[in-house]
């Protein structure tokens, strides 16, 4: 059934035409990366709060805080920057009919992601995964192709927004 | 049923125990990033050879393939990256158990992407996807995760591993 | 005046306030960084049109123009970073009653941006510098500085939005 | 007055001669961004210090702390790599005759940069911005442009040497 | 004595067919990058140790911490990233045979580069040494370069396997 | 014999001390990765001329072309950046009375490795290895470490100054 579907995607996507007006010219766009980056936002913050809880810090302890402090911080500058190229390059009058706010939605991830950057709370890391999920529904929208969500296959076990493809 | 499965995953991966012996410890590995970046270099190699059909390149032609290829180089280094980190930090006893040929399928994804980047040959770089597929099935078994194969639904539609998830 | 009239802004904008809500905090915004890179992406594609119509391109021509397409490319990216590291972290409320149009101004920066890297058109990335200059007014609005537009002191010597200064 | 400044600065840099020995060809060289760079080591030396300052801090100060450490290590080492950039490709003899000490100067910011990203004493901040602003100045001179002294307008409020310009 | 051997390495390795089969054709391989890359965790550890024996740690102890930490991450990756790269583009059936164990050992200097990137083990940062000299040693045999392993001339002072080379 | 000169070394150098005034305290300093990227621009400019002498370049030929000329730029600014770190962060004082036209002998490898990276000129190329040798035979003096000269033993085979270790 799904490949029936994707038959018709095939057709209704024509990449000829998309080839045209995207910027390195018909680069894949799939928000799985900034997906799994916000996974990792949450995954970190998780760990230094576990450290929080530790009496007597070893320097081992300390320079292990250096680590997830940083990792934290790539993986929520890289929801950023997957965002801004799938909103910046891809998003055009079609796309914008599709999902209205998506420019209101981007800005609150920009923001999210950066209050995550500054703290170590665990809602807004999850705030951010729902606001990317968002972002993902609407851009399987664009597309045509139907989505669900599942808890993801490793930690932080969170809920995730997937495209429903078939084998 | 997903949801009972995924269940049963959490109950019989204990997190607790894992996070004692990877690398920033904890760290989420998904080949999902991988795989993408094997399908940008399928599609980049096939840009690049619409190129070659062209008779008299123009001057921002010539500019396009400066681009075409340096997106194709980037993503084959990715593919080797992200590879190299789930091999190098994920895999050990249990995993080679699952996985007995992973230090061959490894070092064959190395070797097959680096002939991506040296051409332009479609063949090639279709291998080189299915190479990181066979090492995505790999990665899933090592995590009790079922697979399915799927068309990607974008450019360059191609098949895909997936893990077998749903809501 | 001017030395006044910044005394005036050190007692409007109470830092510690601002340290309260922006990103790294308190990172410095500046939009200069922005115009100077949209500034190189007129120079590139001014140099780059320029090899355009030399007859015989020496292989010493072919490895200036990847040179050139490449630096090109680079500050077209760095000026999507930059407008969106102002426009994601520093942007709020306050700001956006200042610059309403700011969610389609640096949507229209990134796909001007985006255009200049797949082509050749100086046009177009004299457009893109325009759009940066009027990104730069509206922040120095949001800082109660003023603005003046001069030619900047080297090439490609285009008109340039500077926030008004004195000594 | 500046305008007609400019149009003579224009017909005495002979644009295309100068093309024909510069690094990337004719790049665009302006020290406003290692000065920028600059203000930033000042401006997250402050933030360090005011943590220091803090009695019980939180794992979350801790991770602040980490960010700001980042930070200025990241700007000190800009400040050194744009200063490297305009001394090492773009001055050739002309330029040493206007700025004759500029090998000391250059090596005086390298070092000076070193201190600041080994502690975190705001008067070594200050001094690079200093030194910086020196270098500003040659090479303002170098390009025939006059310059002036002003408060930059956002924390830390620092004094910056600026290229005299007008509307 | 050298020298000659030399000439007889360079009628032995044809280059011309070499460029045939390389990554970026004939990159120049060379563990010196891993090597020096190993010492540098070495020596971070033991900078990291001796802060830990401070009993009151000043903000400027901390953020020195902060950078010693990124230092020994950032060397303990390119650790992995040299020896990834020589291995996955440089051996092929006949350097397997001059080092059958490559895999092995590749993988094993993975998974000690995450050691030390976790802790700061002095002990577990020499293993990597050792088995990144064995690395080299294996390399330098494929290309028929006798080694012999001397102190390096400078902190932290350990053995390193240097190519026997005469003037 | 070396190895009792290394112990003198040992003495001869205070490390705590050498502690206090270096960049990252006490990094590893070692010219021998800008001497293997300088050896890597000649052997890159070795294969762009392979290319110019072909007749009827393929589309793959062009795509070769951008890596080969990639490759060159980004080991020629390594060149750069590895010096500057070497010449800004260690060269002090002392460093300066063994090695007195140091600021000149490092301007002239920027400038030299800026030619590199704008022409395809073998001779330039092997230039850029001299200075980076002299360079190299300066850093050694000023530790007091005996160098020699020999051939490196791979592509382009170039004369390379080491330093004189003994087992």
């Amino acid at each position: 059934m799904l490949h029936s579907l994707l038959e018709k995607i095939n057709k209704n996507i024509p990449f000829e035409k998309a080839s045209a007006h995207c910027d390195v010219p018909c680069g894949i766009y799939d928000p799985a990366v900034a997906q799994i980056s916000a996974l990792t936002v949450i995954r970190m913050t998780d760990l230094i709060n576990e450290l929080a809880d530790k009496a007597d810090k070893t320097i081992a302890d300390e320079a292990r805080l250096v680590r997830l402090v940083n990792e934290k911080e790539d993986h929520a500058v890289r929801v950023k920057e997957e965002i801004r190229i799938i909103w910046g390059d891809y998003f055009k009058e079609p796309q914008f009919e599709k999902v209205p706010n998506a420019h209101e939605l981007v800005h609150s991830i920009m923001m999210k992601a950066s209050v995550c950057k500054q703290g170590v709370d665990r809602q807004v890391a999850v705030e951010l995964l729902e606001l990317v999920n968002k972002f993902a529904e609407g851009f399987w929208a664009t597309k045509g192709v139907e989505t669900f969500t599942a808890t993801c296959p490793y930690p932080p076990a969170e809920k995730v927004v997937y495209p429903k493809l078939n084998g």
